[in-house]
């Protein structure tokens, strides 16, 4: 049976036709307009689902469910979202609204960061999982969290805020007015800070290094300038894996999960990056000694994970 | 129905009788002996078993199932002791064996810290919750994890290790061989390390306070003190608690359990500890605008959790 993923983000509505193995045979994607009342966002995503089956030449009906993957807190079982940061849908049942637009349609909802984990446990990196979790390293640190095969999203839709558990007691300031927080140590923002202080030193100390040739640092300054064996980027990925090694190797300990994906845009770097994580949470895993062991690796289903993961959540 | 739950302890071996409501008809203990070959112990615990039946007037028959609490790693589909460090159980199959002494009876078997979180969601302080977390204060930091009413232990029996996820990147020496762990800032010891470290500061200034009245340090003597006013004392719980409302913080923030429960030594102090976490909690918790909220409470179920729970937890 065939159902439909809709990633709504806060640029861009993407939606897929997708296959009960998670392959999508039809994606299209429309601008959000974030600014725009709910009721034309909502208008445009039921259009989006009826182009989709159109240009595949089903009707609705072939449709098995339709989810939906959003940037926020949700309570899966009614169907309310509970707060979007960035799109005006808090407070509202998206399920309710957008099955009546849609002939009564099942939809479900999921937080995206779940849906993408979800994706990678049923056609990614983590497929066969039945435990699995999931951080994405990009402007903060999101998470997912799939236990038995389902998200786990707490007791009131807003669990997994992976990024906002404290690694360092009085540590830098993190956006979700904690200090310390994983997010501030880990995420690309991180990173950068990072390369910038160690910038900073090096010009201090009249040290030249490949980093510093980098017309705009990026979280790929210090990566790329350590690949070709400089040695200040060398001391800031050491600095920055170490405490991402860290916070993996606690949740790990909490969870120990079978597989623990890395997503966001630091994955990037893919095994160079968990050849350098690996050696770090093996020195530290609680379970470093059992016979079965979590399986650190990055994500595989990239930027269509909300589609597919939305579809399964469903 | 009627089960029996045991408690395997590294000084006793407790076991009692639990009917559905999770009240113990009838409970004995035996010493462990933790230093006699594993034979001698499991025979003892399959003595008790039939000891509790007949007091009770009833035979095994009667009895749906027996399980057991251990402390140390399980896996609970094959029923498989992984790891025990204080008793010589590590790779024994304890329910095969207990299975084939007790007439064939079902046996399962649990992490005690799992299983006493199970007892207080049955019947204790999460009574009716699905999801809840739970933290014992002793000597080191236990924890348990129970999700949609069952003991959540990851992939490999080994999860919940809730005391050793880093609070403080490269601070004090957790037993584990990590350092900053949430153990090494939140048990019974380290209130009795930071108790010890005022008073040397307080020697040096020469103020005399009431913790120095105590012939002997415990987890009790800052909590006493500060309850009569004592300013150091005051100085040791606002330390003691900061950490330890910090390290709740992140977890309610990767859970958002129904109910987060403390248990062991510490608990004892009960609303009164509960009263000074509250805020510091409230301050931090990522879903403190939410709804619904997890609520903070310690355990109930004290010494007999372990029974309970083994009950519940086959």
């Amino acid at each position: 049976m065939l159902k439909i993923g809709i990633d709504l983000g806060g640029t861009n509505i993407a939606a897929g036709l997708v296959d009960e193995s998670g392959t999508i045979l039809l994606k299209k994607s429309v601008p959000t307009g974030a600014s725009r009342p709910k009721e034309e966002i909502i208008d445009d995503i039921a259009a989006l689902c009826r182009r989709i089956v159109g240009e595949h030449g089903i009707t609705l009906s072939e449709v098995q469910a339709i989810g939906i993957a959003v940037p926020g807190g949700v309570d899966e079982k009614s169907g309310e979202i509970l707060f979007t940061p960035n799109i005006p849908f808090s407070g509202i049942n998206i399920c309710e609204i957008l099955s009546k637009k849609l002939d009564g349609k099942k939809v479900g909802v999921a937080n995206d960061a779940n849906a993408a984990t979800l994706a990678e446990v049923f056609c990614g990196a983590a497929k066969g999982a039945d435990n699995a979790v999931m951080i994405t390293l990009g402007t903060g640190v999101g998470g997912g969290i799939v236990i038995d095969k389902k998200i786990y999203s707490g007791s009131n839709g807003l669990a997994a805020e992976i990024g906002h558990f404290v690694i360092q007691m009085g540590g830098e300031k993190c956006g979700c007015g904690r200090r310390g927080c994983f997010e501030a140590y880990g995420s690309a923002t991180a990173l950068i800070r990072m390369t910038k202080e160690e910038l900073s030193t090096c010009f201090m100390t009249g040290e030249a290094t490949l980093m510093a040739e980098a017309s705009k640092i990026s979280a790929r300054t210090s990566f790329d300038a350590f690949k070709k064996g400089d040695a200040a980027a060398a001391r800031v990925i050491e600095k920055y894996t170490d405490a991402l090694a860290n916070g993996i190797t606690s949740l790990i300990n909490i969870f120990q999960p079978d597989v623990f994906i890395i997503g966001g845009g630091i994955s990037g770097e893919k095994q160079f990056l968990i050849d350098l994580l690996q050696p770090k949470v093996d020195a530290e895993d609680f379970a470093k000694n059992a016979k079965k062991r979590t399986r650190l690796c990055t994500a595989l289903c990239g930027n269509d994970a909300g589609i597919i993961g939305a579809a399964f959540a469903v």
